[in-house]
């Protein structure tokens, strides 16, 4: 056990308020004057979340854009946001500013207070941001517990796209070009459709994010139902750009589901909301697409092109 | 212009959904489901807001009592905080938990969520903590900027513990004993008497706590109320420990007026209103001092002992 699950599973011991979700979940889920306000943190520091030459404007934005993201995945529509920010160089300052003023107006996320701090000489650059959404209505936000056997697995995008854009700015991976330049941006801009959660979430059962990665995420949100799932890496959809520059094979799917950053949603629902789910999708641009279904067994399964797979040793990033 | 002064200027500029009150003041306040919900957010640095040697435990307790204070400012009571934490040694982070929940427990705001983060090497410990409160009762969360000429001013304990504590604690003051142990608890454990702001919501026009001092903080509410404010040196409380190791005099009191970190509220309210404030004062245990008054005419006016006295050159901790 690393300290950091040590410490995560110290903070559970404290977090006893049902509000909490045993901090299991993606969000806190506050029920306030008849409303189900549903709460998120994140913390994004320099040289751990982003890059120290990534461009101001695209660190702001992915700070909004990875809050909106768990909301979403609550089926909460955004009400707000504080955040915290620590003083650097005032033109990056600046530039940061304009990157989360575009980011708050494309989610809907107005900023409604927060702090600013100064820091050390020397100190690495932090952000945190708290989101505040209401929840669904008329149903419960989805949790990741709500998983029943039967249960269709699905994902809301692309996966995979983040990673690959990672590996272009870290050099691991040489390519130049259009697709290049899509995927860089995918990791730079996380493009959550937000609007999909809510409208999922009366026909969802267990709903959350994936942002470190599709194999982990999905064998979380297993654990925490008491289930297993049985997917098909073949159907997981692929972009354009991830197929043209890491191809469509086995390995390369599995690399994509390995990846984090994704910031698409990964639901199971009954068999029978299917048509409402891909009704829903097509009226708002999301590539849905089903993987596979949620068994009693516990486990992750893979299968590709009919054969069964063996699990990798990493599911994704694992904190 | 500082350029943090710059920068919360262009910030204010982005926040503006009225629940963000212009970033003016402690907390936004948002109407969700009928109830107004106040949000605040603070964030601890070290070596910027707590010292390197501070205990864990403290650092936790101040990072919870900070917000709290901030909410009893506004009328509210508590309902819950999200916090995010840079991880660092096990044993400090063992520790601060401790403080944490202690505190959590005593300011009645339990935890619902949050993030850890890892922190590249040698990077400064620095913490974020959202608290969300429930606005009073029937009136609106009182603003810093709803003070009118007439009303009395008060404070709703003594002025001046901490930043003698705090300089105690740099030996920059040389004292011992248990008056100096009780200074520099007041500056690592603040105290706010928390559920007095929403006891008193009903009564006030304005209402603040004093954190960056007294002056500061008093010249702050009276601006933006549009506003002046006379207050009376001699009639700010002192606790006996201040007094013993500060002495009373003139100096003394200018010097306590000045510093930060007292986590008492600063109020205004109609001369009527008198009995009832301190009736629940008395009620509830806290040592609420009337200082002098608030006029139309815009500035701050001093005096002690009858006589005027010019505003020092630093009213408090600027930024």
């Amino acid at each position: 056990m690393s300290s950091e699950t040590a410490f995560i599973s110290a903070l559970r011991n404290l977090a006893s308020s049902t509000a909490a979700r045993g901090l299991m979940d993606d969000a806190a889920v506050l029920n306030v004057g008849g409303a189900d306000l549903v709460l998120t943190m994140d913390t994004v520091v320099e040289s751990v979340h982003f890059l120290p030459d990534d461009p101001a404007q695209d660190v702001a934005w992915k700070l909004v854009a990875v809050n909106a993201s768990d909301l979403s995945a609550k089926g909460a529509s955004p009400l707000g946001c504080l955040y915290s920010h620590a003083l650097g160089e005032d033109a990056w300052d600046t530039a940061f500013l304009e990157g989360l003023a575009e980011a708050c107006r494309h989610f809907t996320l107005p900023l409604l207070g927060g702090d600013t701090v100064r820091m050390p000489e020397g100190a690495p650059r932090s952000f945190s941001l708290t989101a505040l959404g209401q929840g669904p209505e008329g149903t419960e936000p989805p949790a990741r517990t709500m998983a029943r056997p039967g249960d269709i697995v699905w994902v809301s995008g692309t996966i995979g796209d983040s990673g690959l854009g990672l590996g272009i700015l870290l050099g691991t991976r040489a390519a130049t070009g259009p697709e290049a330049d899509w995927l860089k941006a995918r990791y730079r801009r996380p493009m959550p459709l937000t609007p999909l959660g809510p409208a999922l979430a009366p026909y969802v059962h267990a709903m959350m994010d994936v942002s470190d990665g599709l194999l982990v995420d999905l064998s979380r949100l297993a654990a925490a139902s008491a289930v297993g799932a049985r997917i098909d890496l073949g159907a997981m959809p692929l972009s354009p750009a991830y197929s043209a520059l890491a191809g469509t094979t086995r390995e390369a799917r599995m690399k994509a589901a390995c990846a984090g950053d994704d910031y698409v949603l990964l639901f199971t629902a009954p068999a029978q909301n299917t048509v409402h789910i891909e009704a829903i999708a097509k009226a708002m641009g999301g590539a849905v697409r089903a993987l596979g279904t949620i068994g009693a067994d516990a486990g992750l399964h893979l299968t590709c092109e009919g054969a069964e797979i063996p699990l990798p040793t990493h599911l994704g990033y694992e904190h």
